[in-house]
């Protein structure tokens, strides 16, 4: 598969699982409604991996522009690459958060509240503070691609299991360091379905809260070029 | 093993234990009524895990028309096979859900409500839309069969942990993609523990909602379908 | 290590962490009370993994009487070995208990009632009725010994983590088949702490429903057994 | 990487994931609050699976003051490097306790209760008991590094899953052997973190507890150490 639409298809994935699980614990009447921290932990830590397995063999499955742009700063991807591979992630979250919306809409519909609409697409501050917001993004962004770079390969591949530690990280940052601004750790994941809330057709939503949509961009670019130059210096 | 035998321990393992968790979530008086939606979708993530390994080696595990035909469609399973799987699946399933009513029977007479009977057999829509439920089996068997086909098998086998890749991505699509439905994906399922519901002798039941029967299947195999097409042209 | 001493270790490691895992989460003013049925199936998972990751170098790690037994049974263990084997894993039952009861007996005075002290030791019915509850633990130990007889293994030896499959089986087990019983499935982790539950300086204790102790016990050797002479003829 | 720059790099990390899961689970306005104790538990135990694999190759992460005397007990770490990865160690539990103030802090503010505050940082007895609670350590340790010391490798390297049985085992400690003193089972997890909370600018913080500080650290150390000798004679 061409990496771009590997691309495409993985972070289509990522976020329609990992947004998906949102909706399903956070909408009304789910099945999920009130299944508390775990199950979206456990949902996104998941998304990743199925996103991962499904396209590693044809992009490498970065599925994120912070780990795209860190991995370019640690000179282990070509910066020539970097363009295609962003728009295609970005591209990806809007679809994901698109079927999302076509899955859940009736539940949309049967709540009332626009804040609650709303983190069904993109992250918000527990508490909103801007150089706090930030701090969590960018020192959640860093563990996940120090943590990335890390990672020593299997002697031999565990084929879909390859990406189960990348899971489990995301795991790790989502129950320990998602408690201020709900981990975004992704531009593609908050900026994409950001934009398809302003879009979609959505009875009583509210404003996308574009004040903070710069918050999760830089703080998680941020903190993946740290990661790599620090991991590159170690 | 014979491969039918194989399809049809497998299926009985994945019908008893995955509508066991519902049971003992839901029922009353049971250890874990209340235990809430983790534990369902990682009961049924696990009854997955126990029923491929088991029967991995004889049939391929697919447990699930949807798959069977999926596959047949996508050229890697041969067309002639495909009534023999289908049929042994669908007895499994009625034998895993008659499994089911013979350990929670009890349990079953203790819970008054009818609906909450008939969802220890097979799936109902939160809510009520044809066109909404069926786009969410779909979705949901789509990713279930695209990330079946997308899976890289390990370079040496890993004995039964082979299993848990499809096991980790059924816990995601349950955690996920389940809120709207409960996730059928699986015609084996939903319409041999329907069965059952009818013939069972269960006091106070309700009707087996057979107006809905016909979503769940048609939309798994539907979806099914989609990801092996969209698969081989990818 | 010598396979018997093995057994006992092992034993006495899976019943401290299984057992333990039931007091944190009952048991007044714990740090786990109400922490639900997926802490109490994670940590009776989680127990199997360490009990047996732990030993099965030295004994092959059954831990448990009615797997001794039922491999026998299929010609897969020495008969002339079963006595000891039961024996420590009887031991190991009682000290993993007692372990138990010196960890959390600040919290055994601190919680009155007697069911739920005697809870924290063996299982008992959710429903009392005879014949339904050994159709429980018969189910839950075939599906046990079923599975394990029927777990391929690695081509290559994956070191602790050969423990993981057995430890989702009887993760499985416990969250779909364990809502009647409790899941004892194995006489060692019933009857030895049952033991210690009538020996120890308990305040307040109710009996021991010695009763009810023989169906865990026949059950768990019934289901055994009959798995390994379905599994020899399958 | 250096040892001890590997030691210091894998404790900040355990410390900051495994702390900032507290952190989130019981301080006001968090996204986690509420969670329980199955993400505290994941938390903890994805916290040294993220440590352990970042820097297995450069020091073999032992992370913890207790792992690395016992192993010099056992004859498998040169006593002359037991100075320096302990004071690493120790900095690193200060660092990653400084990190999860910095991201919560402002949480921090918003919770009244002392007591809460000071769970953030390090472990407290469920009842005050000393002979208890030091039991409670040294079993809680003495199972970790038993486990440690007997986990067979894999034939061949599973690259960042070799980290995930270690990760597992603290998982089994933390749902089955910490409902009486919080499983601090590492001094660096507990005395690094109170001495940042008794640095840091914290409003209406309590005192650090100090006359409890002694027990986790002794009784880790025992635990480790009565685990490694046992283990050479077994």
């Amino acid at each position: 598969m061409n990496p771009l639409l590997g691309e495409f298809i993985g972070t289509t994935l990522v976020v329609l699982l990992g947004n998906g699980v949102v909706a399903n614990v956070i909408l009304n009447k789910t099945k999920g409604n009130g299944g508390g921290l775990i199950v979206i932990t456990v949902g996104w830590a998941m998304a990743v991996f199925v996103g991962v397995f499904t396209v590693a063999a044809s992009s490498g499955a970065h599925l994120n522009p912070a780990v795209t742009v860190a991995l370019a700063v640690a000179g282990k991807f070509p910066w020539a690459n970097v363009p295609g591979y962003v728009l295609m992630q970005m591209l990806g979250g809007m679809t994901g958060a698109f079927l999302v919306w076509l899955i859940y809409r009736n539940h949309l519909e049967q709540t009332a509240d626009g804040d609650t609409k709303l983190a069904v697409f993109c992250t918000g501050p527990a508490i909103r503070n801007t150089f706090s917001n930030l701090t969590s993004e960018v020192i959640g962004t860093f563990v996940l691609v120090y943590g990335v770079l890390s990672m020593a390969s299997p002697k031999f591949g565990l084929g879909a299991l390859n990406a189960l530690p990348v899971a489990l990280l995301v795991m790790s940052i989502g129950v320990s360091l998602g408690g201020t601004t709900g981990y975004a750790i992704n531009p593609a994941r908050d900026l994409g379905p950001r934009l398809m809330h302003a879009i979609l057709p959505i009875s009583g939503k509210r404003d996308s809260d574009w004040g903070y949509a710069y918050v999760p961009v830089l703080g998680s670019i941020l903190g993946g070029v740290l990661a790599a130059v620090l991991y590159s210096l170690g």
